[in-house]
């Protein structure tokens, strides 16, 4: 089955999965610094003892950038769309180091552009899922596509 | 003047500038290799001739992060709030390699959390800003703060 | 047209272009130190005035890690084959800072394993191309491939 | 003992040892997303488990730059001796991250250059062997070389 | 309190305490590749285990560079103070992956300088201590600062 | 010549040049990232065009780092000789992306240990020189060496 192209192809409640991949001690050593985010929950192991988790937790900005990742590259780039932004990004749960995540995307909802007549707005849902099926991160992405009889 | 700490210290209004870093091709290059994110908008600049803006242009999620970094790293933690989650990310204009960006962190609403008594909700407006004062992207920080007199 | 699974789909001189990618200053810095090679072909510009080329040239070495990159993320993991080795790794021509490499991957030849009877090996020509459309780099690839009807 | 400098020096079956370097799993993580390939048993924890090694392995081509970062940074360079390319390159076991492998340089085989009468093609074998003795890589690397008396 | 910004303002003894840092294998990895300092001690457990520590232990200039990056990275930049150098730079304990250190930065000694009459030499002593409370680092850094009244 | 390898062996005034290295905008952003030091002199390039140099310089630990780097790979390690730390550590030129330093190492004194008779301390001086003839760091290297006759 091929992705979806047009506006007119995509439908509500549509999903994929992407493959995964396991968050790492270096993969936070490295966002820390490409960041400059050195919050104490992701680079100091110490005070983490302290913290209801007890240990170095994600940053929720890596999460977000790897599941962007995963879903980019798991499927053919769509020239006729283009992201427009986010919506309602939560983290309803924690990742440590160890644990392994993919990115279940849904077809949200979709609705024609305010203002580009031959353009739709979908918004696709992107729930990042770790190892034991939990949902550690939700973003609402959307996406500006050309409509094929726009 | 001390950082507000606690949900009455929050004035709607109040803002700060964070210091600026410049975006560089190196950190295009490892944002793409950490995020996974190898779009050609962003790793093909063959490819980029052909788009738009002519040149490789920085991932969303790259600005994004480095943004939150600047904003946790020009402030003292403030041990009594607790980073919800986000809405509302956009990215008006691109942000391109040699480019240089800070970030108004601005006081956008306040509310009572709706379970959680002793605790409120701030949103900040976090607008980053390149060398020629324009808006390079967007978004709405939601911080779960502990009440003074909670 | 799906991507071929079993020994028997590989056809040969059936070929496929990846998705291109921009060699940079950063890479080469990146792979000095991940490869611990600190050549001063690689590393040292005034070194490099001397030679041949006048400039930094990228190690062999990271543009082969970066073509089988580009050709390993360009299409979905094949289960039934498993990479054996590689025979013949040329580079004919230099890579630089700002070149833009993809590869072109073709089936060379096919032949059955001398001892698995239900496998075969396909070996694939992969030419790393530049934006001038230089071979830079051939290698051939050994896959063992499990056979349909094996 | 000095390195061989000249055609004439190289001693057929004369072999050296190189350091010996640990690869960990950040090395295996920063290779992912040097070079792009994030196949599953590189950067997937989980979908490993089901694998014959049941984790992760390093990725081929990073065992191949760091033998060969190994191979150059441990003795002068040579300024008459040139890398022509790779013959037959294998990988017999797989490398794990807590390995610590080495490289074992020996002289295969030296033959006239076909083309410039005052150089020769030496051959070397490079073996890269894991802290039990095992041999986890092969290469044949072609090297051309100046003659003495060319 | 505002950190001190003229030379007047140091007072001897005076002392603050950064924020920590753990230091993980993955930094390790990362400034050897970034040094190019590759000595066994730091990237050959192997050899390790048979040396005094039985473990791979950090660099010292990457002990130097996180110690001052906690150190300017915890302050506001005081725009009247220069970075004059260091003198007696030791290290009395080894730091490990899993260490988690901090720094004691103390006002040891101010005097004029020698030749700007209008600015002054602070001496500031850096101790890096790590989770156990035991100094691993310790370096006196000058610092010429303007006199408020100079 | 070998180079030395018990305290008898350190000649005073004797010295060696290392090879160079060209310091890249990729290192600056990479060592900022790493230590956590983004002051805005080596990360803003709208800051830095306010300051006598106008551009971005190297942080004054990076230079240290890749200076010892070059001096340790450049030479087999001596098993005899132990870093003790080092005393009067200079910048007098700034080093910016761009620059290729190397490192002239200069026996500069050498005397006995004052608690271990078999050990005695050579104190080698370190000059990193750019691509101009210049000094940009100076560095005295304290080392413990084992006495041949100790």
């Amino acid at each position: 089955m091929n992705p979806p192209e047009f506006f007119e192809d995509f439908e509500i409640g549509a999903s994929r999965l992407t493959p995964a991949r396991t968050i790492t001690e270096a993969d936070i050593v490295f966002h820390a610094g490409h960041s400059g985010d050195f919050m104490p929950h992701h680079t100091d192991a110490e005070f983490c003892k302290s913290q209801p988790f007890e240990k170095i937790i994600a940053h929720g900005t890596m999460t977000f950038a790897i599941a962007i990742g995963l879903t980019v590259s798991s499927q053919p780039l769509n020239p006729n769309g283009m992201s427009y932004g986010y919506n309602k990004i939560r983290y309803p749960r924690p990742v440590f180091a160890g644990d392994t995540i993919k990115v279940k995307v849904s077809v949200l909802s979709k609705e024609d552009h305010p203002k580009q007549l031959d353009h739709g707005i979908v918004v696709e849902a992107k729930e990042v899922i770790n190892q034991n099926g939990e949902v550690v991160m939700y973003a609402e992405h959307l996406i500006i596509v050309k409509k094929r009889n726009g």
